[in-house]
């Protein structure tokens, strides 16, 4: 009957309805940037690069997928995380994890000797996402590395000279870098009675002290690994070490301490030293602190690891990363090239960024246009055309709205909304004369000024000497 | 018995060694970007993007994998050539085969009524690869789009004078836009007597006339998709058409042509008439051909449709293509938003920069370093580390080497192969009177040019004033 017929009829047109918009989504873990969080990164982007350049690094690219066995056995427990690529003939292929062991790949493909290099490109893990807290599946790092045979330590310290400079010239909030190193772990778990086969284990747990109290890696390292009780009880001892590194280094190093006696601490300790010495030459130590609970998650570190942290705020996690890897390029090559590096974990520093802006409520910019062209009068599309074509020949941002007729205030609205600073405004009239108008954009001097009226010849000349006016005071 | 032995060890080593280096290799038709490339590409880049910008034009991001089903039926016959991901547990996700879909998609999501965007970022396809001449499975894509309602075919001009003002500025040799509209094409067919299922078809072989004679698409049509010859003879009286825009518009629309009765032929001949006329006042009809032959393999187009091709030359292929595709957006939201944009394929622009720049045979710098801290005499390695920092904290680009002692020659030949201007050099000694000297590195200078002494304090002021005057006059 008729009532079923209609029910049926609406039945299927949210069907359709939702076969049409059903696909109109992203994948989990992903998001689009928007024009606004655009000019943030754009921002964030320059700052860091900047930096790079400062310090004389060059730039490359790799594909963003590799042969699945670049990627086998560097990550460790994280290696389930992942994407590979369907098998649709021909190689196996994986979507990078990282930017460390792509650059050791080019390394020894390429056959550097030595490479100072940055990167800035998007890595994919298949983690669980927290978007709130800048998680993402697919997200961007900002990686420095500097590949070759140095003095000891003076290629780790500029790593850490620049990861500084990069966060302080961000001004996204007070931060402090924890130092450690692979070998005092290492040492330290020798010391307390942690089986060599259980390091990389153990090192696990301890990794995970910055998000879990003691009590509850104790518990995992007890029960889920297998650890004697007092040998856990014993690192514990360890681990609540931290400290100004000049301070902490003195009691470590000083006679009758644990690690005075152990070989392999001695030369970790020797690398500290040293350490400290070039960061405080380079006037950035205070930024550093000596801790022995920064384990690290992945395999490949050998030496000195560091992790950049905010202080004192809501903001969790680490910012950046990184240590020295002495042996992943020999992995590819058969042949040693001792390399150190760090990553700019930047999603999180574009959230603070964004909260920053938000805060300040003013409306982003999110294009560099300079002059809005204009017309008064219905039928002038060619000639704004023709305007706008003149002034993109000289090089100045200018657009016109598309449209065939116009009132005059849209246009007005247009401008101001989108922050155009100038507006070239003519109509049939002026056009005879061979003159036009320019008039300046704000908000306040929407109304009241009045415009410049200029031969048509002079524009150029006229809006330039503006133009480098408020881009200066700007 | 021993050379039994040896054998088997020699073998074992080699075995060994391949183990080692088999991985160090990089999936087919993908590429790593060393520094020289990087460098061009950066500077390519520039030129793009200040276009974009100069157009007002704003730049978003869109994940390199889309939702499968995002990229189901928009590609026409090239669909096989989507790179898909494994199933993982979760989403079944593809590789972006284009930036075009996901914008559209971006557009319907988002909510967007209207919309001018920029997006470089690299796309991937199954695709035979040909890496000699530029086609890769990865590969970098810059597109610029118009999305909106706005007046017939003023979108549309702006996008073509934006691609003549990039190719223009790219210099990279002369080229010419054919120009061609789909409903031109579709028109041309019923005209011929091609029934209205066999559209797609028979322009999927119309497009490869600009890789192959008629005779051998006109065969296609006849045997591959069962066109009767007579049919396939009339399209061939039309395709052979190209002209100068203008000359070839007044011939189509002239009385008693064969389009002037067809209503679908008269709103494309329309659609071209205005087109030519913004063109011609933007000052870059010139660039044009109008071109019935001109058909793009992609399925979305819906009006005009356009490909940037080099002139007389033995470089083949398009360097950028593009068209009006009206009915993308509403695909996913189910909301017509008319869009017309552009791609410029600038794999094959990288290719002729880079063929450029070793005919000129000319080193290419990699890094933008302008001083280098050399030290005289050993163990200064914390006092080039000192000096280095104060140069860094003004914004100077300056590197030191970071080994431990250093002969002089080696740090001039260091300077000099990385085109570094300007060196500052000290010894113990200066250092203990506060100087520093300042030097000039240029090949034919590194001898003769006695360095300047200043007092230490006073070295970021002298560089300064030295470096921005080589930097004006680079």
């Amino acid at each position: 009957d008729q009532s079923v017929g209609a029910l049926l009829e609406a039945l299927k047109g949210v069907l359709e309805s939702n076969d049409t918009r059903r696909f109109c989504k992203i994948p989990k873990g992903t998001r689009d940037l928007l024009p606004e969080q655009m000019a943030i990164r754009e921002r964030a982007f320059a700052i860091i690069t900047g930096a790079f350049k400062r310090h004389g690094a060059v730039a490359l690219e790799t594909p963003v997928f590799e042969l699945r066995e670049t990627l086998t056995g560097k990550y460790g427990e994280d290696s389930k995380l992942i994407y590979d690529l369907a098998d649709q003939g021909g190689e196996s292929l994986s979507l990078r994890y990282d930017l460390t062991v792509p650059f050791a790949r080019f390394v020894a493909m390429h056959g550097f000797g030595s490479i100072k290099r940055y990167h800035i490109a998007r890595v994919y893990r298949r983690d669980q996402p927290h978007m709130s807290r800048g998680r993402y599946r697919e997200f961007y790092q900002c990686d420095f590395d500097i590949a070759g045979i140095y003095a000891a330590m003076a290629a780790d310290a500029e790593v850490l000279k620049v990861l500084t400079e990069i966060l302080d010239e961000l001004q996204i909030g007070d931060y402090e870098v924890k130092l450690n190193h692979r070998g005092l772990l290492d040492s330290m778990m020798d010391i307390c009675g942690v089986p060599g086969s259980k390091f990389r284990s153990i090192c696990s747990a301890i990794d995970k002290l910055d998000k879990e109290p003691w009590e509850a890696v104790r518990t995992e390292m007890v029960e889920d690994r297998g650890l004697p009780p007092e040998v856990a009880d014993k690192i514990g001892t360890f681990v609540c070490l931290r400290g100004e590194p000049l301070e902490l280094i003195e009691k470590l190093t000083a006679a009758g301490s644990q690690f005075s006696g152990h070989s392999g601490a001695k030369l970790a300790l020797d690398d500290m030293v040293l350490l400290f010495k070039y960061l405080q030459a380079m006037g950035c130590l205070p930024r550093f602190v000596f801790d022995l609970s920064l384990a690290r998650g992945l395999d490949y570190y050998t030496g000195m690891i560091f992790e950049a942290v905010f202080k004192g705020t809501s903001q969790v996690g680490s910012i950046s990363g990184g240590g020295r890897y002495d042996n992943l390029v020999g992995m590819f090559s058969g042949k040693k090239i001792p390399s150190v590096g760090m990553s700019v974990g930047i999603e999180r520093v574009f959230s603070i960024m964004e909260d920053i802006e938000r805060a300040k409520s003013a409306k982003i910019r999110t294009t560099q246009t300079e002059v809005l062209v204009a017309s008064l009068g219905p039928e002038m599309l060619k000639a704004r055309m023709e305007v706008c074509a003149e002034l993109w020949s000289a090089n100045i941002k200018a657009e016109f709205i598309p449209k065939a007729s116009l009132n005059f205030n849209k246009q007005v609205s247009f401008g101001l909304d989108q922050g155009i600073p100038w507006m070239v405004i003519f109509g049939e009239d002026e056009l005879a004369r061979g003159e036009v108008q320019i008039k300046q954009l704000t908000a306040d001097a929407s109304e009241s000024d009045t415009p410049l009226v200029v031969p048509r010849e002079r524009l150029v000349e006229e809006l330039r000497s503006r133009i480098g006016t408020t881009s200066g005071l700007a």
